[in-house]
């Protein structure tokens, strides 16, 4: 049986280190401030942001939901985008996807002030993590690498195997996971949708991370038992319960270490998005 | 012995579209118009300026090269970007570096407008490649994309292997490569100097790129017979004569197809600057 990496027990050591880092910036006269903008009435997205508010609340960043209804005029977004990048109090802004149809996603999320956007998801910190130079690194990607190394499973050196190319979450991590820095340089291959043969690639794997949002799809014939794998996929199924891309109950009988799903990369993620405010308040000092 | 992939005869092929793209813009009264710039006086530089500058001539675009020298002001310089990020009849901004080591490469470079940045070098035009929606792909890494598909090897579904991860080519290779669109869409992996037992890579690799700049580094034991080798490699020896990362007579005798150097990657990459221009030429109407 593997060893289950406990993504709640390590997010819980990381708020533990970010309110050390709030109690410094604090005696320095810095409140870290998270703004958080909800368009529509999306249930999942209401509950991801209630999820925010309290991980804040554990790590004494101050949090403000702004709420605005499903018919949101494109002015009114961004105004209350340009007003946040000029308000000193505000460190992070997070523009919560999906928004509404109507409304251009990625040029409001390219609006965030770059020195702002904790989601890491303007070309501009997108661009500077890829010249290996990050300055906020997604909070998926972030959470994966942390996840692995607080764990004691080495990235270095390592063949990493990352199945899911999104913009939110493979992309980068691939990114991440072979630039030259600490807790990173490894060999790290991409595969997708245009993968042929995947097992081919899978069953090289030291580090294999399913990101596809495919439930159940890496099954105990993609796995070596030295594999290390972490399921970043949550799909939810018919009676709301989230499923992994990994097919646990098999995968778990013969891998080395396993991620579980709830539990694993999720807390992580959210975590990071803490650990990036912080590090917005930090700079801006 | 493997297939000669020839660099110079695609570029030709290139430099013709390219005339006839010209000949439509002329036609709306757009003329395309590429500004050089070259600080200081290093010999190198001013040799792939003047290429650059014979290469627009090829192909009808206006090339206009700024010399300044060694010791020029960061204010200066920035003041010369900023009158061509102003300048209607400029389309294309190209900074030859490296620069002289008192100014601030990054920020020069970043200074560029990213819908004149033809090298695909600015962080917004990196995050675009990123997220599968690129402007301009910097002209390494499309040169050699187009180098494979136009002399008929089609990179879609195939495992693509590349050693290096600079900035100016193996990084940006590795995202185009691995991107959901034509000519694209390969299981790709990066390997660089922390990457253990190199040929645990490249013998499973159906496209190999070396893009590490160190000369001859991939011998014979590193490829199969099925292998399509590209060779970014431009390293100059004590007689000044151009060595690439491959060690071509040994590799050719063994390989499906590889590239020489020169004359493979080298006319693509410039090539490569022309034909962004014309694209940001065609944007801009």
């Amino acid at each position: 049986m593997a060893e289950i990496i406990d993504g709640k027990k390590v997010a819980k050591e990381i708020r533990a280190e970010l309110k050390d880092r709030v109690a410094v910036l604090r005696d320095k006269g810095v409140q870290p401030g998270l703004a958080v903008i909800l368009v529509g009435d999306d249930p999942a997205s209401a509950t991801y942001v209630r999820l925010k508010n309290s991980d804040a609340q554990k790590t004494d960043i101050e949090a403000v939901t702004y709420k605005m209804p499903p018919g949101t005029e494109p002015d009114d977004l961004e105004e209350l985008i340009d007003s946040l990048n000029a308000d000193p109090s505000i460190h992070g802004i997070l523009l919560q996807t999906p928004i509404p149809k109507h409304l251009d996603e990625p040029a409001f999320l390219e609006r965030i002030d770059p020195n702002k956007d904790v989601d890491g998801l303007t070309s501009r910190n997108q661009g500077m993590l890829m010249r290996g130079q990050p300055r906020f690194i997604s909070c998926t990607p972030y959470g994966v690498q942390q996840l692995l190394v607080r764990s004691g499973y080495e990235i270095e050196g390592k063949h990493v195997v990352i199945v899911g190319r999104s913009n939110l979450v493979g992309r980068p991590l691939s990114v991440l996971l072979s630039s030259k820095m600490a807790d990173a340089n490894a060999t790290v291959t991409l595969c997708h949708t245009g993968t042929k043969d995947l097992s081919r690639y899978t069953l090289t794997a030291d580090i294999l991370v399913a990101a596809a949002g495919s439930p159940g799809m890496i099954t105990a014939d993609h796995v070596t038992q030295d594999c290390v794998v972490i399921d970043v996929g949550t799909t939810a199924n018919a009676e709301g319960k989230l499923i992994g891309d990994v097919d646990f109950d098999a995968v778990s009988q013969k891998v080395r270490a396993i991620t579980p799903v709830p539990g694993g990369v999720g807390p992580m993620t959210r975590t990071m998005l803490m650990w990036n405010t912080v590090r917005a308040a930090e700079l801006s000092v």
